[in-house]
């Protein structure tokens, strides 16, 4: 999921001018997650968390979380523990899915279970998993905790939904979707939910943000899935066919599935489900995509997604974050337009 | 931790008049725990929790919960839902420990990783997690979300230790408490605080139930070790010399490590810290601990944790349940008396 490949702003990447405008925020936030990852007697926890944190990820979801609060007036500083409980959900997760995926590679290192072990990054992952609900009972905030809580749900349902969905044809739009909300969308939302909500903002505004985050989340996982079929503007960066390669049934080929003769339904279930795939099948399989203009419709799917993110926020009061946010969702399907 | 293979009192073991005492709270917690072992989408998840979850475990944990709101007088239905977090947690735990531990039993049946896939036990487990802080937070106690979130914190960290830990000969009595309060205790001590909690106790009576819940599970894990050592009383029903084979360090080498002569200490390095172990190597083992008593001082340890359990609770006022939970903390040790 990298923001780094696409069109530049003349004032900045829109995440960079987040970052900025939040800058003394977040170095709280880096601090809160330095001195919380820290464990008395076990100093592999630390280890491995810096490891993953410190690899310079672009901290999209505690920035977002940080974004929500402030956009909402908030002059506290619960929103920085907010913050570091949603990285720290965050990191636990990858931690994990490393290990479900047995990946070797994350953000251009070897990952945390290649260079110690699956023990680690799964007791690692539960410990800051724990952490991040020690740090939200400190916000004080049942609210908070049931969005953290429910997103917390909806990421591991959704994870073990693609384990068994992502090789299956029957597979459709909306179990793609619950996919997608569980690897991405899920803490998106929560992380400007919990934001505003933190900030006490009212309902409607809670809300507002909530479906921005929604709508940003599935926006930004569709155009990485168009993106490993090359997208329809062969945009550069990305080893294209990964995901046909892996048997991942995303929403490209799922359009496909759909409307798939007996002859491309019977080359879908010997690549994908039965996963014996030939010489020359990634060029068949693009044929197909072009043919039933499944990379076109998955493109208007992460338009429209964005478009509905930047809609939430129209009736929000205006506010410099209130149109970084509208600029990121703009930025988010900038790779594809 | 079998607590089936020791001496019976007339009126039924302990545990199993706590069940009967209970019987009506544990079948709403076994209900609640079936209604949320559900997804709507992943039918993953309840196949691998209920494999465990049904296999007959004793419920020990979500006991201690329902014993200590009902002992201090609690008439509402708070305690039902901590209960069902309380296991919640604890199967998650076993489902994440067996992968890391790479085991194949658990309950006398395969266990999940085994049935499934290590990918299914890493993402159920997080998913019952997750649900158990939903849980938590039905019953709307910041003090509660505290007291089982730091627990969580506290297991795995003992978890992550012990992975670091087990083949060190450094590791002294302070560092195996640790361990052993991550792997049982904390939780032991979480479920009759929270318990006690929910129920609106007085501060000391929660204090003294959670003094209660730590001893009783430092109690019931030390035994554990011991009897990997067949224990003084040469109990019978356990597999001799496991840790050892192993290269666990647990307390009754500990011990022996600390007073180890250069020659005792060099057999030490070779088994545990090399794992190089020969023919005849268990026998002496056996034969140092004898040398220095460990066994003995190891079983006085149990005793003295069991004993502080009782002590913990004798200022509250009788109570059918505070005279099963002393019962619970003699029959702890009646393996090895």
């Amino acid at each position: 999921m990298s923001l780094d490949t696409a069109a530049q702003s003349p004032s900045g990447k829109p995440h960079e001018r987040l970052a900025d405008f939040l800058a003394e925020d977040m170095e709280a936030v880096n601090s809160l997650i330095r001195e919380r990852m820290a464990s008395r007697h076990a100093p592999r926890i630390p280890e491995v968390t810096a490891h993953l944190v410190e690899a310079g990820g672009k901290r999209l979801r505690p920035m977002l979380t940080l974004a929500a609060a402030r956009l909402c007036g908030y002059g506290g500083t619960h929103h920085v523990h907010l913050a570091a409980a949603v990285e720290f959900i965050h990191t636990a997760t990858l931690l994990h899915d490393d290990v479900v995926d047995e990946s070797e590679r994350r953000r251009g290192r070897p990952t945390a279970n290649l260079l110690w072990d699956n023990k680690s990054s799964v007791l690692v992952g539960d410990y800051l998993f724990a952490r991040s609900f020690q740090l939200m009972v400190e916000v004080g905030s049942l609210r908070v905790l049931d969005i953290l809580s429910s997103a917390s749900a909806t990421i591991a349902e959704g994870e073990v939904l693609q384990l068994t969905a992502a090789q299956d044809l029957r597979t459709d739009e909306d179990i793609y979707l619950q996919v997608v909300r569980g690897k991405t969308a899920a803490l998106f939302a929560a992380a400007t939910e919990s934001g505003a909500e933190a900030a006490g903002a009212d309902e409607a505004v809670v809300r507002a943000l909530a479906t921005y985050g929604d709508a940003l989340g599935i926006s930004f996982q569709i155009v990485d899935d168009l993106l490993d079929y090359g997208s329809t503007a062969e945009v550069i960066g990305k080893n294209v066919g990964d995901d046909f390669r892996e048997r991942k049934l995303t929403l490209p080929v799922i359009k496909a599935v759909a409307s798939a003769d007996a002859e491309e339904r019977a080359f879908w279930v010997r690549t994908i489900e039965k996963g014996n795939q030939q010489e020359g099948d990634l060029e068949q399989a693009m044929a197909i995509l072009r043919r039933h203009n499944a990379l076109e419709a998955t493109r208007a799917d992460a338009l429209a997604w964005s478009a509905r993110a930047k809609e939430a926020l129209a009736p929000l009061p205006a506010h410099p974050l209130r149109d970084m946010l509208i600029d990121l969702a703009d930025y988010v399907v900038a790779r594809i337009n």
